[in-house]
C-alpha cells in the first residue's frame, strides 16, 4: 500500500493509501472518531468507524493526543463537505508516539510563551500559512529575476568595512582581525554588475539596531538586484514589475493560505502598473497638508510613511531625497546637488518601506570626494573606486526586505512571524 | 533605436540596435577594426569600417582600451564565423569612459594579484563562466526541491549554541550575550520538518577552521533538505536524484560555459542512477587493498576520499560510519550500536565529500543520554529535545556544499574561484 502525501491525495481517490503524520485535532461521536491529520503538506480528516477497524486501532483514537505521531491506512473518499475535498475511511491506525501535554493548545497563549515555543508554534495553521506565503514570495522574486536574465551572485557576509555607518554592525574576530556582518550586498553587487550586467544577491543581512519595533529584526533577508546602464526610472520600473509579479504569484498560488490568515485581498488585487511616483518634496507636502510637524531634510518615520501611504491605494515610490540624508554612493541629481537619486517603495496599509534603492554615483572624482567628505577610510574602498576607474557606467539597484514584504502581504501585526526563527533585540532562542 | 542585450541578439538579425558594454579585446586591419564587446550577458564582435562611420567613431576605435565602457550602434548581421553567430556592423561608436591601465591583462598574473583584484577578475571569461555554472547549480537545487514539494524555510544565522563542536565557531557580541554564526541549519531544519514534512534551507554557513586547503572556505553556502519519515536509504535516494538533476541541468544549460572552462564532460555524463553505495568498512577495505595505512575509526582524509573515488566512475555513497566519529544527533544502527546511520557522498575525480548527512536520532531517551555523554548543555537543547517529546518520527537529511559542487562540476583546482568574493583564512578582501 502506497505511502502518500496529503497534498497529492486527489490522485488516489478510491484507493487505499497510507498516511504518516501528526494529529492536529479530534472529535468523537459514539462509534465514530473524526481525526484531523496533518503531514506537513496538508490536512485530511480520517474517519474511524468502530466496525471498520480492529480494536487496537479504535482504542488508539481514544488514546491519541494533539501532535502525537501516527500512521493511518485507509480508503480515499471524495467528500465535498471535507476540508480539501477528501476523507480517509480508516482501516488501521497505528500510533508512533503519544505526545504528552503538548504545550500549545487551542486556548490563547501569550507572545513570549509562543516565541519560546517557536519550534512547535510552527505547526499551527496560522504560522504554517505565513511561512508558505514567505516561500512563495522568495520563489517569485527569484523566478522573476531569473526570467529576466539576472545572474544570482552571492555577495559576502563577512566584510572588512561597513556599507552604511558602523554603529549598527555586528562584529566578529576573524583570525585576529575584525570582520563585520554585511548590512547589504550592494557594493559587491556593483562590482558584479560591471561583469555580468544584470545581477542580484539574495541572502541574510544584519543590523545591530537597538530598535524594538514591529518592523525590526537583527537578521533579515534581502533580495538586491543591480543593473548596469540603469537610471533611477529604470530602477523604479524594475522594482514595480518585480513587486507586481510577487503579489500576483501569491494571489494565484497561495489563496488557501491567505484565507487561513483571513487576509482581505482587496489591496493586493489593486497592485498593478503604474505605481504612483512622488518626490520627497511632494511627500513632505502631504504630511504638511495633514498637519504633521515634519522638518524638510529628515527621514520619514514609520508613522510618516503610514500617513503618506494612506493617500494611495497602491505601493508608492518616493524619490529625489535630500542628498544629506543619503550615503556617499548615491548619485546626486545633476540638476540639483541637494537632491539624491534615491527611491523608496512604501507599501500600502501602513506597512512602510519595503524597498530602498537608487542610482549609484558613477563618477570617479565625485566618489573620491564623497568618501573624503564622509571621512571614510579610502583604503577600504580602493576596490570600489576601481569600478569608477575601469569602464564606469551609470547603474542602479535596490534592496527589498523579505520579512517586511511578507508582513505586508500577509497583513501581520509584527515582523516576528515572517521567518521561522526570528532574531530580535531580546530574542536569540530557540 | 532599441538598446538590446547581446544574449537576445538573434532576435534582431537584420535590424539596427544599440549595445552598451565594455571592450574585451580589439584588433585592427588597416581600415577595419574588430572590437570584441561584452555587456555581461554575452560577447559580440563589432566590425568598424572606416567608410561606414563618422570620423570620431573611427578614431574612438584607436583610443579605446580594454574594459573601457562604450555604446555601439550598428546592424546585426548573421555570420557563421563569428562567436555567437552574429556580428555588429557598426554605424556609430561612443566612448563612455576610457579605462586607463586596466590591471588585468591577457598576460599571466599570480594568484594573490588576481585575488586582490577579484572585483575586476570577475570580468574575465573564465571567472564569468564558473559563476554562471554556480548560478545554474543553485537554481537546479532549488528547482528540484521546489518541484518535489519541499518548503524553503530559512534557518537562523545567529545561534545561541553550536551544532558540532565549538572550536570552529565565529562568535559575535549580541547585545551583551554571545552568539555564534551557524555551521549548519540542520537542527532547525528538524523542527521545520516536523511542521512542514519536507523542508530545506539554503544559506551561508561559517567555519572558523584554520585550514588552508584547496577545499576550504570560512564562509560557504549549503543546501540542506530534511524530511520527516525518511530513513537512511530514502535520504540517499533523495541526494542521488538531486545531484543527477543538478548535473543534467548544467550539461543542458551551461554547455558553452563548460567549453570555456575546457571541462571534459565524460565523467559528468556518467552521473546517473544508481550511485554505488558502500559501507565505511568497505571503504576502509579499499584503502587497505591499495596499501593505505588507514586506522578503523578515523575519518577519511582528502587523499583517502580521492583514492576511494578512483574505484568508481560515479559519485559514491559511504554509509554506516563508526558512531564514535559522528555527532550526538546521528541515529545509531539498531543492529549495531557502534555504527551510525550517516551517509557521505564522495564526488569523482578527486573532489572529495560534497554531501554529508544521515538519519537523525528520534528517540527521546537516547537523545537525552547522548547530550549527557557529549557533555552538551541540556538547557541549550531543550527545544531540540521537544521534537522527540511531541510526536517524534524517523527523519533524515543532508547538506550539500555548493562551492565543492561547483569545484567538482567545473573541475577547478581551488574552491576560491567558486564564489564571487571568497573568504578564507588569510583573505577577507576585497
Amino acid at each position: 500500500m502506497e505511502k502518500v502525501y496529503i497534498e497529492n491525495i486527489s490522485n488516489f481517490s478510491g484507493t487505499e493509501v497510507t498516511i504518516k503524520g501528526w494529529l492536529y485535532n479530534k472529535r468523537s461521536s459514539g462509534k465514530l472518531w473524526f481525526l484531523l491529520i496533518r503531514d506537513g503538506t496538508g490536512m485530511i480528516q480520517a474517519v474511524v468507524s468502530k466496525g471498520d477497524v480492529d480494536e487496537e486501532s479504535f482504542n488508539n483514537c481514544e488514546a491519541i493526543t494533539q501532535e502525537s505521531s501516527l500512521m493511518v491506512k485507509g480508503l480515499v473518499n471524495p467528500d465535498k463537505r471535507a476540508p480539501g475535498g477528501y476523507e480517509l475511511h480508516t482501516k488501521k491506525l497505528e500510533i508512533i508516539q503519544i505526545a504528552e501535554d503538548y504545550p500549545i493548545t487551542p486556548k490563547e497563549h501569550g507572545t513570549t510563551f509562543l516565541m519560546d515555543h517557536r519550534h512547535l508554534w510552527l505547526r499551527s495553521s496560522r504560522q504554517y500559512a505565513i511561512l508558505r506565503v514567505r516561500q512563495e514570495i522568495i520563489k517569485a522574486c527569484r523566478d522573476y529575476l531569473d526570467g529576466e536574465g539576472f545572474v544570482l551572485l552571492d555577495t559576502p557576509i563577512f566584510t572588512p568595512a561597513a556599507c552604511e555607518g558602523t554603529t549598527t554592525l555586528f562584529e566578529t574576530d576573524y583570525f585576529g582581525s575584525k570582520a563585520y556582518l554585511t548590512q547589504s550586498g550592494q557594493l559587491y553587487n556593483e562590482a558584479n554588475a560591471m561583469a555580468f550586467g544584470k545581477v542580484y544577491c539574495f541572502g541574510p543581512t544584519f543590523r545591530a539596531e537597538k530598535s524594538k519595533t514591529r518592523r525590526h529584526l537583527t537578521e533579515f533577508w534581502m533580495v538586491e538586484p543591480e543593473v548596469a546602464f540603469f537610471d533611477l526610472n529604470d530602477n523604479m520600473d524594475l522594482a514595480e514589475e518585480m513587486v507586481i509579479y510577487v503579489v500576483q504569484q501569491v494571489l494565484k498560488n497561495k489563496s488557501e493560505e491567505l484565507k487561513t490568515l483571513e487576509r482581505d485581498t482587496t489591496f493586493l488585487e489593486k497592485v498593478s502598473k503604474p505605481f504612483p511616483r512622488i518626490t520627497y518634496d511632494e511627500a513632505a507636502e502631504i504630511l504638511k497638508d495633514k498637519g504633521v510637524d515634519f522638518e524638510w531634510g529628515n527621514d520619514f518615520g514609520g508613522t510618516d510613511e503610514t500617513i503618506i501611504s494612506e493617500n494611495f491605494e497602491k505601493p508608492v515610490f518616493i524619490h529625489h531625497f535630500p542628498s544629506k540624508m543619503k550615503a556617499f554612493y548615491m548619485k546626486r541629481d545633476p540638476e540639483n546637488e541637494n537632491l539624491a537619486l534615491g527611491c523608496d517603495l512604501i507599501a500600502p496599509e501602513g506597512y512602510g518601506e519595503i524597498i530602498g534603492g537608487g542610482q549609484r554615483e558613477d563618477n570617479l572624482e565625485t566618489i573620491e570626494r564623497r568618501l573624503e567628505e564622509d571621512k571614510l577610510p579610502r583604503e577600504s574602498f580602493e576596490w570600489y573606486i576601481d569600478l569608477r576607474k575601469y569602464g564606469t557606467v551609470p547603474h542602479s539597484g535596490f534592496g527589498m526586505g523579505i520579512e517586511r514584504a511578507v508582513s505586508w502581504i500577509c497583513k501581520l501585526p509584527h515582523v516576528r512571524e515572517t521567518i521561522p526563527f526570528p532574531r530580535m533585540l531580546y530574542r536569540i532562542t530557540p
